[in-house]
């Protein structure tokens, strides 16, 4: 295998043009999507919109005239056709870490009414940091207690004395796709409710929370949503719960009707009830640019020729790298696709840190994911975003890695020294 | 008076030239600052860098390189400044909703330790409704009384059986003023915890939060602060309580060492455990150029001539309505200066919202708040906001004004269609 054959399948793909929606700096192999999406060209403009005509001349007048009120719904039924929800159904608001709080409160007060016996909480150790903490938090407010597996197999035995099971489909460490509908099913078999994080899956991959028949489910703006640092997040909750129970942070935004401005509050039908303070405009209007760039591959075959592109790009980024570095890594993320998202992992005897810097350095950037202390390692972690990851961008990864351990440069002092990473 | 009078005052204030910071329509009378501020001119270029530059070209690297990671704490060290708070006690995060539900939840733990016996939190009927929502969310969790009073004067006697004084320094509907020192020493006295929300005060008149050894605040970036439509919230807590308690919302930004992502929460140092989520970036960086309109306001003597300012624009409101319109309104506000925040608000005998349309309708953007339904009537309400409004808007508002009650225009039907107005 050559460059030029890969060249060759990217003139050949039918996705390609959807690089041209996104504003890539040069001499830069970006594999970091997964942390922050790259920049949609449409967004600067859309923002200067936003501020100058919208905000500067409009005004207060905008909620109204520009719509403002409507869109964390209008931005939610978007992002409702990337994850298999019904229009409605799915509101843009907050963080991921303030949205997981308010539906898995609202999963415990169903699982509480329903299955009052069942006190535990189950979710991956490896589960991203936020998750476990917003969990362990409510756990210990609600008095339910936190059960994490080591291995994603040690899950369905633990189902039936399970109240909720909070599930991130795409572990960020490791790349484990769970399977949503298998797993929901033995849930609902056993009695227990399903609570999914959809921060490294949505966007990247075909998700279809009602054929799943999920029960809650929340996802992040900033990663294959491309909606920019920090970018609001989103949930969504099936018709069947949403109903149910008033979320804990009442907010005004979430009231029936807000600006009623009555002392009671009155929660909002259906999802809408789980808004809380006045939506971030700027930052929907940024989200919103992002998820536009996944809606433009519904005419190129959508999610599932994405998912199709994100496979062939991390099958051939492993081979490449059992290719051309042979016995140097370990490969830490699954082999099989249907059990892979859309990353691949990779593991050095002698640590990863350096050798994430030095790559960085010479313009190939993925990113560095410590251990957990417990036996699993240190990892370099490269993800693809189908949407502008080139095939020739996974040579050229592979080759600045096979450049940075051939020189031994990763070694050097300044590759050691540890910021803030995200 | 003359507007030429009106007009000879702004050419003598020193305050004037700070009007040249934002980007205000030509034709528009704006006093509605304090629902949504007005666009500072250095909005939209900083913008356009965070986004082409930080995030586009910088991506991922951003993070540390432009330092989004201390966003929350750089920017809450500036409104820090405004609010009479110390470095290092204010970060910037959230919605205003959010962030009372955060700190409430704090302020209810602390009191039941210090007070078990205590069950009422109090706080004002006409008090904005998210904070009463929020706050009853609470009290309903965590099995507290929330107590309403009709007058401010009615709260101290509430005082000695309160765990919590939840108070908004500058009511959003009457414009009443507080005593922020006052109240926060009668309810010290009790053996009470006070929450204050400065939404409608913090950058329109000096709020010293130390001084009046307050233990929790918080408030919003799109008001007085000009940080946009949706703008990120802010919040403070008192030195002595901000290690106290681990707020309910134990997201990853909270954590001592975020990027160690372990799979264990413990708790920043101080007031940063109060973040949860990923700070919105974009956000941050329109509130932050908010404020720094209100820091360029300390060369001309800060928020003390702001304040003296602001009292002196809505004094001559009020007279001249009562001059050019004798006997149409009835004042709403507080007369005496000690006690009014930073705006007028008038009723009439046949209500209100038409009134309010048909200025905006001739280029005078105030706003219309509904009454309580229990005997308070349907209001009025301008703002002014002392960086941009000027005395000769102040004449020209009351000017179209009396020419809408003059014509009887506000009587036509167009005027009477309700929409959404916030």
């Amino acid at each position: 295998m050559k460059r030029d054959d890969l060249a060759r399948l990217d003139v050949e793909d039918p996705l390609a043009p959807l690089r041209d929606l996104f504003a890539l700096p040069d001499g830069v192999t970006y594999l970091d999507g997964n942390s922050l999406g790259a920049l949609p060209r449409a967004t600067a403009a859309r923002l200067h919109d936003v501020v100058t005509r919208e905000w500067g001349e409009g005004l207060i007048g905008s909620w109204n005239t520009h719509d403002w009120i409507g869109l964390p719904r209008r931005v939610g039924d978007k992002i409702a056709r990337l994850v298999g929800a019904g229009p409605g159904e799915v509101v843009v608001a907050d963080s991921t870490s303030v949205n997981l709080y308010k539906v898995l409160a609202s999963a415990l007060a169903v699982a509480a009414t329903e299955r009052p016996d069942r006190r535990l909480v189950v979710s991956e150790r490896s589960n991203f940091p936020t998750d476990l903490y917003v969990a362990a938090g409510l756990c210990r407010d609600r008095g339910y207690e936190l059960v994490l597996v080591d291995a994603p197999e040690e899950i369905p035995a633990l189902l039936p004395q399970a109240a909720v099971a909070m599930i991130t489909q795409v572990n960020y460490r490791t790349g484990h796709l769970h399977d949503l509908a298998a797993l929901t099913r033995a849930a609902h078999d056993t009695g227990a409710l399903t609570v999914w994080d959809l921060c490294h899956s949505a966007g990247a991959l075909p998700v279809d929370l009602t054929a799943a028949d999920a029960d809650y489910a929340v996802g992040c703006g900033y990663k294959y949503l491309n909606g920019g640092p920090g970018a609001p997040a989103y949930l969504w909750v099936h018709p069947r719960l949403a109903d149910r129970f008033e979320q804990p942070i009442s907010g005004w935004m979430g009231h029936e009707a807000p600006f009623e401005m009555s002392p009671g509050y009155r929660p909002a039908a259906g999802v809408g009830r789980y808004l809380s303070g006045t939506p971030s405009v700027i930052g929907i209007s940024a989200l919103e640019c992002g998820v536009d760039t996944l809606l433009a591959a519904e005419e190129v075959g959508g999610l599932a020729a994405l998912r199709a592109k994100s496979l062939a790009l991390t099958r051939l980024f492993a081979e490449l790298v059992e290719e051309r570095l042979p016995g140097t890594f370990t490969l830490e993320s699954p082999t099989e696709d249907e059990r892979r998202g859309s990353q691949v992992c990779l593991s050095h005897p002698e640590g990863a840190f350096a050798i994430v810097q030095a790559l960085i350095d010479r313009g190939v950037v993925g990113d560095f994911r410590a251990g957990d202390g417990a036996g699993s390692p240190d990892i370099l972690r490269f993800g693809v975003t189908p949407l502008y990851t080139r095939y020739v961008d996974v040579w050229d990864a592979v080759e600045q890695l096979r450049e940075v351990m051939a020189s031994g440069e990763w070694r050097d002092e300044r590759f050691w020294q540890k910021g803030a990473v995200t």
